[in-house]
């Protein structure tokens, strides 16, 4: 056996390992207690309505991938007249496989997420530790699911085809489907959570996840479909490019070395799932635990086990100066990923004075909530900016000497670019698991409230939903840096991809050098760039101010209409399954045009100034998009927590002038965090890996 | 007389004979009748206020000079010790040259300012047509001043020194001090305006301009501190920039050509100045005309005569091909900017669709107005970015054959985006006229209000101030492109500096290329450079936010203390200049970190990198600030008018949910627009001089 068939299977031994691991959860979860009827029925309710959107949305976005699908065939990497069919067919079904794992995953999470919820709520009248361990080993399902079909998918392609461009097809699959899950839920959720609260909370004064309120399961529904789903899809899409980019630049590499780039590759990504494997299970809380802290230390718990087990791993099979040259650029990106997380807390954490700041601004008026909720977004960026532009740099310097002799030039630094991001990445895992423990715990809550579980329950889970809110936001900042470099590593990919399809054309080998800024085409394709991710994000947030509108309507008529829905009259139920409907059918609407629109606009640019041009449209789009994505993710979970702070009895509480302009903050911030914000990260990859299999079609049709 | 000669000689004249045109104007106005002891009285409060704060700033910022000019004598463009001192003493008197006349400008606007405001309310009472005359010939003065001086300026330091680097420092003084200039008074204005509205109009329900307002004497000294004078020093500033641009460019290529690029660059500036000389001149109103027409077909005058002279000058003097092409550059930037500033206006106006849906989304609360109205903010950037970056490639393309026939390369490219610059800017008289009509204006209105001037009066100064506010919109849209352009040819001129200095130092000729965006450190630049506008303008938010708290305290004392003054007793004044103090420190002390920030992040990036990090920090710069600059400019002038909208009836109405809603927009959106949003573009400008003037210092002391 070679070493890289050795890597391989080593790969997909643990991702097999990680999907027993996902059942075992998936059981014990499952067998925990649960009795109550009124808690089955409205759990009931969730999981229809989660399945039901879930179901119209993959058919929307099966038409979409087929579309994709038969352009594929016929066009890519070469129209199929030109270069060889059985290349596009490949291709094809690469695409394919993508958007399969991926709704495969998002559907897991989902199956997943309503059973844990219920379990959580349930157990959360026996104690935190019981719920916390239902909605974490909930979560960890997802996480398992999430990572071990990417690794499948990304090996099994690679062992099939051994052709890295076709990974480019599989992470074009997953990344065209994450963005319109990415969007569509985040639409579907923010709709329904601003609505509720719009009407619910601000206009009657009826507490969250009161049962009157039309909107309160839609908003559950939500939850799931947007952060379970969505969520699940965008990191799935996020691992697959990291890897694909780094697989990419690594047989540029392995011409001359036999597979041992490529096989780091797969080690490491191997090893990053089994960290977050043993990272999961050995999670614990005490009996009065902080749940904030036995998230985090299972993250961390999973740092350290990567850093030990890939250091292990390159003496063991890799030991030359430049595989443990790589192991330094991967170890850059973990250090960096975890600072940037630190960092991202200080600006969304309430112990901290940004919270605290905005908290007290809301005093003098929501304009104040907003201007200083933008201001420290805007701070938010510079901390993390640096990071990712310092480990990039880093992890090029440490790579570049052996660029250098080797003769494999800037290939090389690269290479250690996107190996800092599988490094970022190696924990995704965990990610995915304290990201989707978030919003099972919200759900548990709604629960609890609805199904009138008692106090104590209440206060549990609102205690285990403010936890999944804080690490949300590191993980969150993790997840924005690790995209940034991994795009910065597909911009690399790019380049080898065009250079490769070049000399296939016979325009020599080193056709495209880099992009020169003093270049007005690249600078052309820089401006234009920019602007697609600002405006990508307006359609989206639009796509939830038109509908949200529709849904308050909505909401208005069924407490006016309904005899005794306002005055909680026994046995009066509103009609809960229109408003999941209006969230369905507006968001499905919603979400095209925001996601066509990035598509188009790169086709646009690439027609007009070729691969020169979209060289800059690339790096514009990511420039801008990490700065936007930055801003608004953290001012989104600044003004949630800012609103918490004041609901915990600071500046007024509840009920104040405070609380009334903090909640208009956090009504802002829910789109930006929830909608816009993490669906700029899937646009900028998906912009780039459609680059990246166009550059043959642009090199030759393009008018300047 | 050498062809260059000439056209200095014409510049001086013109400048000269636009000094004349703004005396014969400042007498015309002063000679307008006024007679109301009222409004004298409260105008010598406005007028004392405006000096005041203008004499504190130009002590603070001539302490910053001074430093400044010090650290210039002793490293700039070369340590003095290594270089000739000669040339560093000609580098600073340069920049104490360029601080000077910026402060020139923006002394006669204010003094021009505080006596038109006064004049245009008591013409108010006789009707539209002499009060909008005494306002825009009031502009007009500051138009002309801060045009002749700028070319006065740079045709004096040129003919003097005849060494076009000299004019980067000239031009260093100018924006220098108009970062300052501009993000004091902008947080002045700010502090004020928002603190009254927030007591007076949303807590107290009384009037705007209502003279038992504490803060309603700093509300109109803060129009003139920050609109006219610091809209002044930032106008004059990006004219300065434009020019300083070209000329450095084109003494590239006049190595060759006998001063031929030279000359032509002073000849455009001509024609711009004289063509806002002719347009000025003959701008009229009807009796009963609308002045929003009337500012807007004098701009469109203007343009005509500025395409159509300079084709007849280019046909006289300088008729070859290259010039030719020089001169379609210019024109590309001039309709350009004519188109982009007709998108802002969509964006802006209030029978356009966005206003109206903001307007209609704030029926549902402040979160949707501020959801909806940052949304369509980012919409609005698209057009503007293809736009700049249609003609920064347009004017290239048509520029470069004769780059690659005359060897020049990328020079000749270069040099014609900057004549787009030159070209877009060449109406900058007109203007900075027009601008400074709006404040000019607005400052009326509030006179006619507290001179209980009648209501005819102030309905006439409510139209004239509408038409100041749409008209804005446009100009700021065009300035912000037209300082877009610019940037990117001083990037060009950043290159520039680098290769002469870099022969100097014996490096060779052609020492810097380009900047390779897949060089490591170009990234690290621009993802660096790409946060320095977010956390520049969130200083400047977070300034104007403390300031605002303080004086709203300042105005609650006021009116829980002075007995008489909530009911309006006769007799009963509050204490104005207790809110102009507040407003004047907090602005002082507030405006240096912002500055400081941008200038020192600069130094940094050059000492790490060196001066290929610097022009990727550039780039991110430019490509973060353009984006910011143009989302925050239109979306708080969106806020403005939709509010407008909303008071004028519509959607419930003065009083109505939607209008508090719509008066949260307007709050957040003033620094948006007249803080953060204007001033980026004088942040831009400042660190790409800066980066030109240290090229040597960057090219020997770096760590990478």
């Amino acid at each position: 056996m070679t070493i890289l068939q050795i890597a391989l299977t080593i790969a997909i031994c643990i991702a097999v390992l990680s999907f027993g691991f996902a059942a075992w959860l998936f059981m014990w979860v499952k067998k925990r207690p649960s009795s109550n009827p009124k808690i089955a029925v409205i759990a009931e309710y969730i999981r229809k309505g989660a399945n039901t959107f879930l179901k119209k949305e993959y058919l929307v976005l099966a038409i979409f991938a087929s579309v994709a699908a038969v352009l594929i065939l016929l066009f890519l990497p070469m129209p199929i007249w030109k270069g060889s069919p059985l290349t596009n067919v490949y291709m094809m079904l690469s695409y394919i496989a993508g958007t399969v794992f991926s709704c495969l995953a998002g559907k897991i999470g989902i199956q997943i997420a309503t059973i844990a919820n219920k379990k959580a709520a349930e157990a959360a009248q026996k104690g935190i530790q019981p719920s916390f361990m239902a909605g974490f080993r909930g979560g960890a399902v997802m996480g398992m699911a999430v990572v071990g079909s990417s690794l499948l998918g990304v090996a099994a392609i690679f062992w099939i085809f051994m052709d890295a461009t076709m990974l480019l097809g599989f992470s074009f699959g997953a990344s065209s489907l994450a963005l319109f899950a990415k969007a569509g839920g985040g639409i579907f959720t923010k709709t329904a959570d601003v609505s509720a609260d719009l009407v619910g909370k601000v206009e009657l004064g009826i507490p969250e996840d009161d049962p009157r309120n039309p909107a309160v399961i839609a908003d559950n529904v939500g939850d799931n479909v947007g952060d379970v789903a969505g969520m699940g899809a965008d990191l799935f899409d996020s691992n697959v490019a990291s890897m694909a980019a780094a697989l990419v630049m690594a047989s540029v590499l392995d011409i001359a070395t036999n597979g041992v780039f490529t096989s780091m590759v797969f080690v490491y990504a191997s090893i990053g799932l089994l960290a977050s494997i043993i990272g999961v299970a050995t999670a614990r809380i005490g009996k009065n635990g902080n749940p904030t802290t036995a998230l985090n230390s299972s993250t961390y718990v999973t740092t350290a086990i990567f850093a030990l087990l890939t250091a292990g791993a390159t003496a063991l099979f890799f030991n030359v100066e430049p595989c443990w040259r790589i192991w330094g650029a991967s170890m850059i990106g973990l250090i960096v990923g975890v600072l940037i997380g630190l960092t991202t807390d200080y600006f969304t954490d309430d112990r901290r004075s940004p919270v605290r700041k905005v908290a007290h601004a809301s005093k003098t008026g929501p304009a104040f909530t907003i201007l200083s909720g933008i201001s420290y977004g805007f701070l938010s960026v510079l901390p993390a900016m640096i990071g990712i532009a310092v480990s990039a740099l880093t992890a090029y310097k440490i790579c570049e000497p052996i660029g250098a002799t080797s003769g494999l030039g800037v290939d090389f630094g690269m290479f250690g670019i996107s190996m800092a991001a599988v490094g970022m990445l190696s924990i995704v895992g965990m990610i995915v698991a304290n990201d989707a423990y978030g919003p099972i715990v919200d759900n548990a809550r709604g629960l609890v409230e609805m199904g009138d579980l008692g106090e104590k329950a209440l206060q549990i889970t609102d205690e285990l939903d403010s936890a999944g809110n804080t690490v949300k936001a590191i993980t969150k900042g993790f997840a924005i840096s690790a995209a940034g470099l991994t795009v910065i590593a597909l911009l690399g990919a790019f380049r080898a991809e065009v250079n490769t399809a070049a000399e296939a054309l016979g325009r020599g080998a080193n056709y495209l050098a880099g992009f020169d800024i003093m270049n007005p085409i690249v600078f052309f394709g820089i401006l234009v760039g920019a602007a697609i991710p600002a405006v990508f994000s307006a359609l989206l947030m639009l796509g939830v101010d038109r509908n949200a509108q529709r849904m308050v309507g909505e909401i208005h008529r069924q407490f006016d209409e309904i005899p005794g829905l306002k005055e909680g009259k026994e046995g009066v139920v509103p009609e809960y399954d229109k408003c999941i409907t209006i969230a369905t059918k507006g968001a499905l609407k919603e979400l095209i045009p925001a996601g066509l629109f990035a598509i188009v606009a790169t086709l646009v640019v690439g027609f007009i100034g070729g691969v020169v041009a979209i060289g800059g449209f690339l790096l514009g789009n990511i420039v801008s998009g990490l700065l936007l994505a930055l801003f608004m993710s953290n001012s989104g979970g600044l003004w949630d927590n800012s609103k918490k702070y004041v609901e915990s009895g600071h500046e007024g509480g509840k009920g104040s002038d405070a609380h009334k302009a903090a909640v208009i903050g956090d009504t802002v911030g829910d789109p930006f965090k929830d909608t816009a914000g993490p669906s700029i990260n899937t646009q900028i990859t998906v912009v780039s890996l459609i680059a990246s299999i166009m550059s043959t079609i642009f090199l030759t049709a393009s008018l300047f």
